[in-house]
């Protein structure tokens, strides 16, 4: 058990026994982790605040697309119908058609037609209960969204196995292939595969994609190996020379050991995070027995944990994603991504030069930045940066600082990454 | 592993052995059991469709509330924008204040502010994450909603309990007491309290609920007690003689042992089945270290199992509860719910005197009746009706047949009750 689960259950144990004995091994081991949506909470109000992965205006206003707030505001008499009732439980079949149609490239393999879930985080979720349990290793190079931890060791009992994701400042595309090597041969394993990454917001380049599908086809050799593909952050890719196609389509039908799974969401491809509209894609032909006999189970997982997914946001999506504006609309939130993706670049170019703490990592896509403390720690200068100038950036331990690009204006982000370095140095000159 | 997972299981090990290989305890427990949203499935496009606790005008559309529907459609700019944007985890504070001001009775105990879920079931599984797990017991009288087995049972590893609700057609006030007198002392225990219940449409007259409440007392004195109660039908009672009130408030600071849980939702009680909003209430001060050692453990495990609540769905709910007239319009929904409660109720007894395989057993509250199958077999029953008569209703193994009147129209009610007589009373001259 965790120090946060710990705290919470010795106010449990003195001020309710009852509820102490009866809690499950589960209820024991929940906490709410002093991650990313505890920092935002505290991040609430500041002039820049930099801490979520929600695509705003840079004053906490949402850059809807044009076509989603279309269709929150012209909901026919049958869409209503449809919003008001239950939803199938693996969704509605014609909006699992059209992200089929939205995600999978032409010439990509046939799967299974992507199941809907509730956000991303309920298809990593599912994946979770799946292919997780107690013991199971799960490989996922750090630093790493917190929230993984909780959906696979908190939830399911299954041991998390981080190797670093960075040698110095390069990405290492071997990284899961050696730890998966460590694992005893035959053991099955999972690995989370985050790429554009959070907290990272890197994707490989041509030559680092080649060797990190070949080390996964390797490490497949040894064992069953479940990829789980979270592309959250889909499309988001600001370098030309940067493949933005998912590894997912290139990992089905590799190896039959090797089963690759697709979280996506509208989340942050559609800028829809209040609608909690994700989707899983199995690496099975539809209509196949496996993809039946995978599907079945997961409409039971659905049903048992939730009931059925959102009605009202799939129709929503539903007639955002008919519109054929709509592939438009996201190339031009991209585009304004990437004048984002520029000004903090290059911010953050010259505060390293300027500032030896600061080690900035590569960054090409998502909507993070991330930079490596030498020898400060980060929580620390998160406080003083909240406490002194007004920023909220997202602590991660030991030594890392994520900066949300996607919630900040280009305006207004050489300001925030001056305010960022005056935070480090001001430790800098204490700790001499 | 039940027949319906091992059915799955087979194909897997068939044709994706590192599938099954890789897959999870849970994973491998997990499966889509053939009861309500299958059957539903089934009988889609039938002339008398029965079979779903929705809430429409017999032809399958929604009768949503004026102010439901108002929202929807007049979503301002600020709504849109919180619409959009990530709800915070434990759901918006005036939600919560509103959802709270519309559930808890003047005079009831304070208790927490209700934590949003992802709909009815999902405060389920929040509770069953927090109370289930391996070998719990969960008690719940049978026959019962399905899907408690695989929130519980499948999901965690809870061992089901279930003890008759009927003795004849009398309901058993102490079912629950007595099924919790035969564990070993000390143990904890979970119980499940579905009033108005699905499948029965029974909520306990004031004798009754006396000696239930009693009983849950006495029975928490030899072990911690968890009682959740499932009060999705809030509100749907037809007898003026019934009490309508939550038994969870009068169960709110009873025993230190007693620890219960109100789940409630705006799917039934405000006609919103596609938003997935619901509310889990726990029966703790607000503010208490208790209240919040369990909500940061709650919030936690809504971060890991779906990322956050629907914000869209929580918007248009807002609004409509802060219109004045939401209230009234409840009641006129109740009213017409009581409509078709009578005309069944009047075709089930005519039943019942004319066929004497039929036993309906009471019902004056909830969206179904039940009707008991004398020396005959539900499910054969249903797909007879299904195959000949142009009628879905849902069988509960062995021998019950639920009826949900919530969703056919009371004009129509006679007919589809005169062809499941003809249905049963065919079987029953074979049988001869």
């Amino acid at each position: 058990v965790s120090a946060g689960a710990e705290a919470l259950n010795q106010v449990l144990q003195r001020e309710a026994p009852a509820v102490w004995e009866a809690l499950s091994p589960l209820g024991r081991r929940a906490y709410y982790p002093p991650d990313i949506p505890f920092q935002a909470q505290q991040a609430r109000g500041k002039k820049y605040n930099a801490t979520i992965g929600q695509i705003t205006d840079g004053a906490g206003s949402i850059l809807a697309l044009p076509t989603v707030r279309a269709a929150l505001a012209n909901l026919s008499p049958e869409d209503v119908n449809r919003a008001l009732l239950y939803s199938p439980m693996e969704g509605l079949p014609e909006l699992r058609e059209l992200w089929d149609r939205w995600q999978r490239p032409a010439d990509a393999p046939l799967a299974s037609l992507p199941v809907v879930t509730c956000g991303l985080a309920h298809g990593l979720a599912l994946a979770a209960d799946l292919f997780g349990g107690p013991g199971r290793k799960v490989i996922v190079p750090a630093p790493f969204w917190g929230n993984y931890r909780q959906t696979w060791a908190i939830r399911t009992g299954a041991e998390m196995v981080a190797p670093p994701a960075y040698d110095g400042t390069a990405w290492r595309p071997r990284a899961i292939a050696e730890a998966a090597a460590a694992l005893p041969a035959g053991e099955p394993a999972a690995v989370i595969l985050n790429l554009p990454s959070n907290p990272g917001g890197y994707s490989p380049t041509v030559a680092e994609r080649a060797e990190l599908l070949a080390s996964l086809i390797e490490a497949a050799q040894a064992r069953p190996l479940v990829v789980v593909c979270d592309d959250a952050y889909a499309g988001l890719v600001f370098e030309d020379d940067i493949p933005t196609r998912s590894v997912f389509w290139d990992l089905v039908d590799r190896h039959p050991n090797l089963i690759p799974i697709k979280a996506s969401a509208s989340t942050k491809e559609l800028v829809f995070f209040g609608g909690r509209i994700g989707f899983l894609t199995l690496p099975f032909a539809r209509r196949s027995a496996v993809a039946e006999a995978l599907e079945a189970k997961l409409r039971g997982l659905i049903r048992a944990g939730l009931g059925s997914p959102v009605a009202l946001s799939q129709v929503v999506l539903l007639q955002a994603l008919r519109n054929q504006r709509i592939g438009d609309e996201v190339a031009a939130m991209i585009a304004l991504m990437r004048e984002r993706y520029r000004a903090l670049s290059e911010a953050l170019s010259a505060a390293e030069r300027q500032c030896d703490r600061i080690q900035v990592l590569p960054c090409n896509s998502g909507v993070f930045a991330l930079i490596a403390l030498r020898g400060l720690d980060a929580e620390a200068v998160r406080q003083k940066l909240l406490a002194e100038y007004d920023v909220g950036l997202v602590a991660i331990a030991p030594n890392y600082l994520r900066i949300a690009f996607c919630s900040i204006e280009a305006e207004a982000i050489p300001e925030l990454v001056r305010r960022t370095v005056a935070a480090i140095e001001s430790f800098a000159i204490e700790s001499m």
